[in-house]
C-alpha cells in the first residue's frame, strides 16, 4: 500500500502547486495516490463505492465516504472523516450515489471555500452546481492537468507498488512458460497465470491483458482476452498482461510457440524483435524524446527485417491507468523524465510465419534506466 | 447480453416518466441497462473507460465515448455515436477523462436542450457546468430516483442475465462442496469456485464475496474475501458470493463442514437456519412488507433455538447492484414487487457451535415466487 509520508507528500507537492485554499478529488486514481484509498474490484461494486478527498488550508485531509467503504477507509490516510450511513442492516438503504454526493456537499458549505481546486471532469455535478448557488463568488479550478503532470515521476511508495505488480506479473509469465500445453484452453492458460500471480501477491488482485494464441503462422490475434479456443502444438502464444495492486499495474509480454520447436523463421522475427527492444533500451535517459526511441528501434527492426513488420506502438509509461505518458510512438510529444515507468514493447508479425511481442518494464534513473521486470524472455518451451 | 428491444423498452419507459427533452446518462449501471454498454473489468482500467448516454426527444440515442471502448460499443444498442479519439498508436494521448466530458459537451450543446434530465450524483460537473453557462434558461433535473424505481422489476433480459449469473454460482457452490478438503487454503477455494464459475459461464467474470472458515466452533468471522488461511478438518466454511454478468449478479450461501461429519449443535443450528428460510419464503408475494418477512422469519429462528442467535440481515434486492431495494430487514420501508428479484439469507451464530447462513435467490412473480438458484445446501460434504 501507499506510505503515509508518501500521501502527505503528494498532497503538500499538490498543494504548493496550486493557489486554491481548498481542493476536492474525485477522480478513484486521485483517492489512492493522495490517501490510499484504493476500492477492492473483489467488494461490492466498485463503481458505487467512492470516496471524496477535501484538501483545506488548515492543512486538513477530510476523506467523504459512506459506512461501507470502511474496509479501504481502514488502510487510508487522512486526518478526519465524514461518513454517511448507507446500511446497517436494520433499515433501507437509501440511494447510494445521491447520499455521498450530499455529505460531501455538506462538507463543502461547512468549509465555505473561495477558490476551489477540482477534478472537472470526475466530480459530480451534484456536488459543485448547489455549491455554486450558495456560495456566490465561488472560483472552480479545474486542476486536472497539473495532476496529471505530477503523477508522471513515481515516488518510492508507488515504485514499491508497481515492484510487487511486476513481481506477480513475473511470477505468472514464467508459471505459462513452464506448464502451458497443447490441448489446454486460453482459459486454462489465464487460471494458471493468475493462480500463479496471486500466490506471489499473497492477495486477490484483477489479472487482465492478451492471452491470445495463433495457428499455421497466422497473426490475426495480436491480443484480446482469453477465450475457450484449445491450444494446439505448434501455436504461438502471445502472453501479455497486468496483475492491477491497489490502482498500479506492470505490464509486459512473452511469446512462446506451445509444445514444440520454434520455426527458423520464427527464430528470426524473435532476434528481430529484442534486437529492436535493445536498441529502445540502449536510448533510455531522461531527455530523449519518445518519437526518437520509436523511429531508431523501428528502423533498426526494419533493417534487419527487410521490411516493416511492426504495426503496433512501441511503448508508453504505466502507472496508475492505463495508456499514460510518455508516449513512445511515431508522432510523440513527450520526453522521459526521472521517475517515469514505462514500458517497451516491440515485435514482428509476418503473416504466414507468426506474430509475436517482448516486452519489459523500466525505471528512468538519472543517469539511465532501471530494468523492473525479470521474467524469462524465450520463444521455446525448455 | 441485454436485448435491442429490451434496451429501447426501457429507454421508452424512462421518456414517458419523464417530461425533459433530453435525458443524459452518466451512471455506469444506467448504460448497461439502458444501452448495454458494459465496460469489462478485464480490459483497461473500467473507472476511465466510461461512455454517455443521450436521449433526446427526436427518439434518437446518442453514445458518446472515446475510441478504446471501442470493445463494449460493439455490443451495444444505440442509434448513432460519437467517438472522441484518445489514442491511436501514433501520437501521444490527451488526458483520458477530460477528453470524454468535453464530447458529451459538445453533443449538448449542437443539441440545445432546454428540460435536461441528469443523474446528479454521478454526471461530471465538466458537462453540465459550462452546459448552464451557454443555454442560460437551462432546466435541469434529477432523474436519479425515477431510475431506482424503475430498475426493480427486472425486464426478461435483465433476469436471462440474473439467470447465467445464479447459474454459475450454482456450478461454484457445488465445486465446493464436493471438492474443498482439509489442508487447502481459502485461496485455494476461491480458485476452486471462480474456475468453475468460468466454466458455467464460458467467460471471464468477477467473482466475490465471502470465503471464511472458522476453527472449533468460532464465529467471528461471518464473512470476508478469501485469505491464505489453511482449512482444517472440522472447521466451518461459510461460501457466500456472487458472479458479475454484465453487471448484474446472482447473491447467495451455503455453510459446510470440511472434512467431517457436523456435530449435534451445528445439525440443530442447520435445521433452524433452514426453517427460517422456509417461513420466509413462504411468504414471498407482491404485497408482503419486507419488515414482516423479516419479523416471521426471525421469530420462528429464535422460537425452536430458544434465543436470538441471527445478528445479520434476512434479505434484500439484487441485479444492477448491491444492496438494493426491497430490504427485509426489521425497519424496511419496502413492499414486495412483481419483477423484484431479491435473497434471503438466515443463519444461525453460536459461540462454540459455529456461524452459518444459507441463501437462496428468488423471483417474485403474480401469485408467488419462483425460486431461482438450484444450489445443494448442506451441512456436510457427502
Amino acid at each position: 500500500m501507499l506510505s503515509r509520508e508518501g500521501c502527505r507528500s503528494r498532497r503538500n507537492r499538490l498543494w504548493n502547486a496550486l493557489a486554491c485554499d481548498a481542493i476536492l478529488l474525485s477522480d478513484p486514481n486521485s483517492l489512492i495516490r493522495y490517501a490510499n484509498f484504493s476500492v477492492s474490484p473483489f467488494v461490492f461494486q466498485a463503481s458505487s463505492c467512492r470516496g471524496f478527498l477535501l484538501l483545506s488550508d488548515a492543512g486538513q485531509t477530510t476523506l467523504v465516504r459512506d459506512n461501507q467503504a470502511r474496509p479501504f477507509a481502514a488502510n487510508a490516510w487522512f486526518d478526519q472523516e465524514v461518513v454517511a450511513t448507507f446500511y446497517e442492516g436494520k433499515a433501507s438503504a437509501p440511494r447510494r450515489e445521491p447520499l455521498q454526493t450530499t455529505a460531501c456537499l455538506q462538507t463543502l458549505l461547512d468549509l465555505k471555500p473561495k477558490r476551489l481546486g477540482v477534478e472537472a471532469a470526475t466530480v459530480p455535478w451534484a456536488i459543485l452546481g448547489p455549491l455554486q448557488k450558495a456560495i456566490h463568488d465561488l472560483e472552480l479550478i479545474d486542476i486536472d492537468s497539473v495532476i496529471r503532470q505530477q503523477r508522471r515521476s513515481k515516488d518510492q511508495d508507488e515504485l514499491g507498488l508497481l515492484r510487487k505488480s511486476i513481481k506477480a506479473i513475473d511470477a505468472g509469465m514464467d508459471t505459462a512458460l513452464e506448464r502451458l500445453r497443447p490441448g489446454m484452453t486460453e482459459y486454462d492458460a489465464y487460471h494458471i497465470v493468475q493462480r500463479a500471480a496471486w500466490d506471489s501477491l499473497g492477495d486477490q488482485a484483477v489479472v487482465y491483458g492478451d492471452f491470445a494464441s495463433n495457428s499455421n503462422g497466422d497473426i490475426q490475434r495480436r491480443g484480446g482476452p482469453p477465450t475457450d479456443r484449445v491450444i494446439q502444438s505448434g501455436d504461438l502464444f502471445i502472453l501479455d498482461f497486468s496483475v492491477i495492486v491497489h490502482g498500479y499495474r506492470g505490464d509486459f509480454a512473452n511469446t512462446f510457440v506451445v509444445g514444440q520447436p520454434a520455426s527458423s523463421g520464427q527464430k528470426a522475427l524473435f532476434e528481430t524483435s529484442l534486437h529492436g527492444l535493445a536498441v529502445a533500451e540502449s536510448m533510455l535517459r531522461p531527455g530523449v524524446a519518445g518519437k526518437d526511441i520509436d523511429r531508431a528501434a523501428r528502423e533498426a527492426m526494419a533493417k534487419r527485417s527487410g521490411g516493416d513488420y511492426f504495426p503496433s506502438h512501441m511503448g508508453h509509461g504505466i502507472g496508475l491507468n492505463h495508456l499514460e505518458p510518455p508516449f513512445i510512438v511515431p508522432e510523440s510529444s513527450d520526453t522521459l523524465e526521472v521517475g517515469d515507468v514505462i514500458t517497451l514493447e516491440p515485435g514482428q508479425y509476418v503473416q504466414g510465419v507468426g506474430g509475436m511481442r517482448f516486452e519489459r518494464n523500466y525505471l528512468i534513473t538519472a543517469d539511465g534506466f532501471e530494468t523492473l521486470s525479470n521474467h524469462k524472455i524465450a520463444l521455446e518451451q525448455s
